[in-house]
């Protein structure tokens, strides 16, 4: 009370080339003006860093690896805080810096990654998921309407396809691990008790190469691959507009009433078909 | 006789922002002239209905989705119709138009698509297909060594990569609905049982959300996906040319005595490498 | 013996529109200069011949379709040979002019195709792979992180797209005919039992179809989807850097010593986890 709050970003240095950074949040690992605040000081050090290679985040949570946004949060965090500096909103803003860093990012995905917690991992460059255990989707429009703001209509086209995409953005609906990599929306589903193991190796491995090559190889990629950075505003000021709109404010009032960012029923099933208001 | 001829193309208001389009074009649903006059006529009321936001595409014939373009057709139909407004020849323009619709588009694909019906699900947005009982695939080469001049050498590249597009445009086989979904060519394989039910649920949550959001959302997914529309005329010029040479009409000469446009054996192996002249 | 070396690259015309081509360069088929040389002769007489359709590559040696590049070699014999046509590196060049030629080329991969062998494989058009003995990837990074430098960094992110291209290119590790498959880094995998006669089966059905209609369609995708060319020499130019410099000839020592380039068990392993030096 008063002091720092408790940190939702915690970076273990496993290596001086490998960091692991685990994302906490209780109860449900919702991503807010604090967490982007602290993915600032993380990107920061992790541009300035010579001998880092390869950054493995996960969640603290298993059922949720970040459940989406904090639509209870209302910025004011950030008000002391620089401008970001690609000139991006907030979130997105970290997003570019988070796929631009010249170290290979992995998303090891266990639990729920919805709406903000998609973008994040897809601003990553490698996902592996929990086969029983992943539940991946945009659930903006089932959110009163609210197309995704934070990088995904950019991403998910290049990643798998115009049919894919529409169908992921559009619908609305959480995807499992195994039809998650069918889609190509994640590399790989990995059995839940392989996965730790998994990515730990993968990522052992990447950290005893040389970091300048993987940057060199990064970049090769970056060129072909990452959208154009002017896609993101107008995605972002849509969604901030309609964050602001009546359609959202109902739903949000119903969502928030019915349990809405608290552990049970409501988070549970977000994305499915059977939640509407 | 002298009247009206029947429907085609057949719209159901399932509510008003939901339209089933049912394909009925007996015996075997042969895309011709008419069919492009009755596109013409729903693109039209779509792209001027404010409250629509998703459109489902079905066939009435279990076997044929869309068996091909109408070969036996003349285009002499089309004689007092005003010019495609796209610019592109006649097909291809309602094809552009159903991909640039501000509503959602999805094909329900049971049966054969092939030809110009692998063009008309690959114009629309999302394709849903039956697991046992799709046939899909761009017979063209196979049937005198005509390129597909719909779209497809534009469209299939950018869905399913280079490699799977030249195997599918140049092999001119058939794929299943499995094997579609593994190449990417459709969204989905679904158990048939299931199709109808899963389709209409996913409609019917898409026609709650606000078709404003819907077609912002799939400006910004066109504007990184559809093809550049200068690919077409040289694709549909190419086809037009080689349906004029003699290598098609010794081909379809044959094929029409051995039961082209008919149902029956040859229909249904169309895209078998048992199928040669 | 003074002689003219044993060809590595033999063709068969199975008839003037089908090419099969046999790779052999015992003991584990490395790539080297003179299997440049040929490929350019290959390459001059294939686009100057109007008949041929398909050309399909295989290997004679069942466990290896190309083990990589041949590290041994140092390039002298191409001193006197001339200049390539593309202005590329001349591995590159020859993969260029084969992505480039007006006819369908099919790899057909039975064994490692790793380094340039996948390079290779994904400069031809199409990709078939043994279900059970396929080991395909750019083992490079594995080897003292040395980037790839014949094409792969250009050509997977098109192909199989951002997340899965960088775990390929900095994994650096070996994957079999399924997960291939998943990933859409080959086309199918098909049973080994099966592969010889799916393949010769599908080359004689193209090799039926005009030449030139093939030649118009590739024209139309490759505009789309190969590589600006312009990407290429950054790449293989930070390749020859980096086997000239310490990490790899360290790395080479070893792995020389260790038994690469000979059959065995070294080779046999090169894109797993469990070889480091």
């Amino acid at each position: 009370m008063g002091g720092e709050p408790v940190a939702q970003i915690n970076i273990t240095h496993e290596s001086p080339s490998f960091w692991r950074v685990s994302l906490e949040n209780p109860p449900i690992n919702v991503f807010g003006a604090q967490a982007v605040v602290e993915m600032r000081a993380l990107l920061d050090a992790a541009e300035n860093d010579d001998e880092l290679t390869v950054i493995v985040f996960e969640s603290a949570n298993p059922d949720y690896f970040i459940a989406h946004w904090d639509l209870a949060d209302d910025l004011s965090r950030l008000a002391g805080e620089p401008p970001p500096v690609t000139g991006q909103q907030p979130f997105v803003d970290v997003m570019v810096r988070l796929s631009r860093l010249p170290v290979l990012t992995v998303s090891k995905i266990r639990g729920r990654a919805r709406g903000a917690g998609s973008e994040f991992v897809l601003a990553t460059d490698i996902r592996f998921a929990s086969r029983e255990r992943t539940l991946i989707g945009q659930f903006e429009m089932g959110a009163g309407s609210v197309p995704p703001g934070g990088g995904a209509p950019a991403r998910l086209p290049r990643l798998v396809g115009r049919g894919r995409a529409l169908e992921i953005l559009v619908g609305a609906e959480d995807f499992d691990g195994d039809l998650a990599e069918r889609y190509g929306y994640v590399n790989r589903a990995v059995p839940d008790a392989e996965l730790d193991q998994f990515v730990t190796e993968f990522a052992t491995r990447v950290a005893a190469f040389d970091p300048a090559a993987v940057a060199e190889m990064k970049s090769w990629v970056d060129a072909t691959t990452l959208p154009d950075e002017s896609e993101f505003p107008p995605q972002s000021a849509a969604f901030a507009e309609r964050l602001g709109g009546p359609r959202y404010q109902s739903w949000a009032d119903h969502a928030f009433a019915a349990g809405l960012q608290r552990p049970g029923d409501l988070e549970e099933r977000l994305g499915t078909r059977s939640v509407e208001f």
